[in-house]
């Protein structure tokens, strides 16, 4: 007479974070080209290498004057434009027509704008004349050594511009992690394919796909039955050991047994289980494994338990990876509606829609009726952490999120 | 004797924006595979094809029994796991096991959780029993029909995991925009270049590209001399046409005439001036122009100006072009400090780091001195925009902001 395995020991949400950071190390920096390093983590600070900007430039179209000179008609004795460089002392009474961006001839000038002169050949006359310079001063945007971009930072298009104009061309930044996902489970056929009755379409490899697509991470993916050498075999390289993978992402599919098999399949694989089972939900069937600096998920097949793992502890490992320091992902926003809860026991992690609308964070939590429930994703953008026994949260309840949006 | 050319007349920055949005008409839509469609906007409303789930399954592992029937021993007659399809009635006293997933095999049934039972061979008891079915009923996360995606939409990897859990694998979206850059200026060499006294790194180049790569549409970039006839002939195709770009984005250099340069160059190209200057700051000297359903910007060379006018005026064609209604990109925030515009007529948009932190999004504004300026944009992901004449602005003020973060 055999009854059910006593269930594994569960772990929290906070917990379940803290191991995946304390297990998965920074992957090594190494310089990529500024056109391969969107959205990559920098992992050296930048300072300014030079005065920024370089050297004192006009900063409109004008005439460049001696501000200790009170002439009101002057000589045009150069004309600068962007790009050049060409020094000289003025004398009194003489002005340089210089272009925006330009480089001054010397110290001690003003330029007077070009709507405040009017320009007869070789001379032209002062109209009128404030006491601004309009220079931009050698150093007036940073100092050399001044930082520019804290590592580990993430890098944004405005911070690629930045590294452009310092000439940083080759950023550090941290390797991108190796990942190989298997989705098992007998029941899936691919997306494109009409699944018979008791079938079902493989959502997760595609959730998985675009999921590591968004963070700039390719994915090698491997359908797999879920007999137990076959899945083996597609995780075994070729000299035998485990897969060359910083990564590991098993669907599991729903079948009796499919958890154990997990578990087996990563234990053969010479992982060690750091966690067997969440306690929060959707997601509770999650393992969580490492070997060495690799780590291993196995994800509870159950499509809206994939998204919630992958949002909450894949990306807390990416961010391991990347170098990124353990922070917890969650933020407060405002209920823009009740969220009913009652009923459940667990920390449940439930879809909303996030948007920025009075000045504070409006979540609309989305309806999903189990953890197979898709429905709620096409506008999902968040995900709210509601307390287990919490039941009614009233409209206007400052509750905790996490975003689902890709880190930018 | 000749004096400045009068100015143009300033567009406000709310008519850019609608010019933008009224000029730039939606492109076509085709349909993609899932695996190109992440960030693509959906331009046809998804309903359900089939109920969701299409059959009645059960939610958890166990033995499915008759409703009714109140035995609490069972003869075992069938082992379903997810993916089988063995339809039978059952009778008093039958039990079927059956795994999550699974299809049940008839109707009328409850499936007894495996923790709940003590299984002997081919006999089962049941230990305690309650009400809960553990069925999810067909139909029940969404009917046949029902919208599950509305059009126009951002496709996220949640959307896509949804779209391929329908068999919705070629959804129909905008086509991608062509975009030709052509970066002008005898002041810039490439950044990988020391630059002569005078000269300054292209960073605008760099920026542009990844300010379109994070928004996944490519770029054909080119780098002319401010030579009317070398500039051009680059943006003319063979057949001696206007180029066959959606998008053209002319980065301006700084020298004198620059911006005449720009209007005649578009104008040479057939193109219809629609904004000849921008009565915000930075970002001033811009152009829009159109041309049947193409659009082309003058951006001012100015980094942080084309960092504005980027992510305020690009995007906004990228989103009329992608199908988007027009809408204001502006959200409210909270100052997290006071940013002081002492002494700016013209309404300023002000590089800024966003944070959801206390429920409300807090704004720093960060430092910049000029348009050239790009020390801000390592963190920057916001621009908040201060009214002309708006002077100081305390810690605590709600003010609008756009976010720069790439929309997901």
């Amino acid at each position: 007479m055999t009854t059910s395995t006593p269930a594994p020991h569960a772990t929290t949400l906070d917990e379940v974070l803290a191991i995946i950071h304390g297990a998965g190390g920074p992957l090594a920096a190494a310089p990529v080209p500024l056109a391969q390093a969107l959205g990559r983590v920098l992992r050296e600070a930048v300072v300014a290498p030079e005065d920024q900007p370089p050297f004192a430039r006009s900063g409109v179209d004008g005439f460049a004057v001696r501000v200790d000179d009170t002439a009101t008609e002057f000589q045009i004795v150069d004309f600068l434009r962007a790009g050049d460089w060409r020094p000289r002392p003025l004398a009194p009474g003489e002005a340089v027509r210089i272009g925006t961006g330009a480089a001054l001839p010397a110290d001690g000038l003003q330029v007077v704008m070009i709507e405040d002169t009017a320009m007869d050949g070789e001379r032209v006359r002062v109209l009128q004349r404030d006491t601004v310079r309009h220079v931009r001063e050698r150093g007036e945007d940073a100092r050399r050594g001044q930082p520019l971009l804290a590592a580990p930072c993430r890098l944004s298009a405005g911070a690629l511009g930045l590294l452009a104009s310092l000439g940083v061309v080759a950023p550090s930044v941290a390797r991108l992690p190796r990942v190989v996902h298997v989705a098992t489970g007998n029941e899936i056929v691919p997306p494109e394919q009409t699944p018979a009755h008791g079938q079902i379409r493989d959502s997760n490899s595609t959730l998985i796909r675009a999921f590591l697509a968004a963070r700039g991470v390719p994915v090698a993916q491997h359908r797999a039955p879920e007999e137990f050498a076959a899945a083996a075999a597609l995780l075994r390289d070729p000299a035998g050991g485990a897969p060359a993978a910083d990564l590991l992402l098993l669907s599991g599919g729903a079948s009796v047994g499919e958890h154990d098999f997990t578990r087996r399949l990563l234990a053969d694989l010479g992982f060690e289980i750091l966690v067997s089972k969440a306690a929060s939900r959707p997601g509770k069937p999650l393992i969580v494994a490492r070997r060495g600096a690799a780590l291993a998920f196995g994800l509870p097949g159950n499509p809206l338990a994939h998204y919630v793992c992958l949002h909450l502890f894949v990306q807390a490992a990416l961010d391991a990876f990347a170098g990124l320091p353990a922070k917890s992902p969650f933020h407060p926003g405002v209920l823009a509606a009740e969220l009913d809860n009652e009923g459940a026991a667990r920390e449940t992690l439930w879809p909303a829609h996030a948007a920025a609308t009075d000045g504070t964070v409006a979540l609309e939590p989305l309806r999903w009726i189990s953890s197979g429930d898709l429905s709620s994703l096409g506008r999902a953008n968040a995900l709210i952490r509601v307390p287990g026994g919490a039941g009614r949260l009233a409209r206007g309840t400052t509750v905790p999120f996490v975003s689902t949006v890709p880190p930018a």
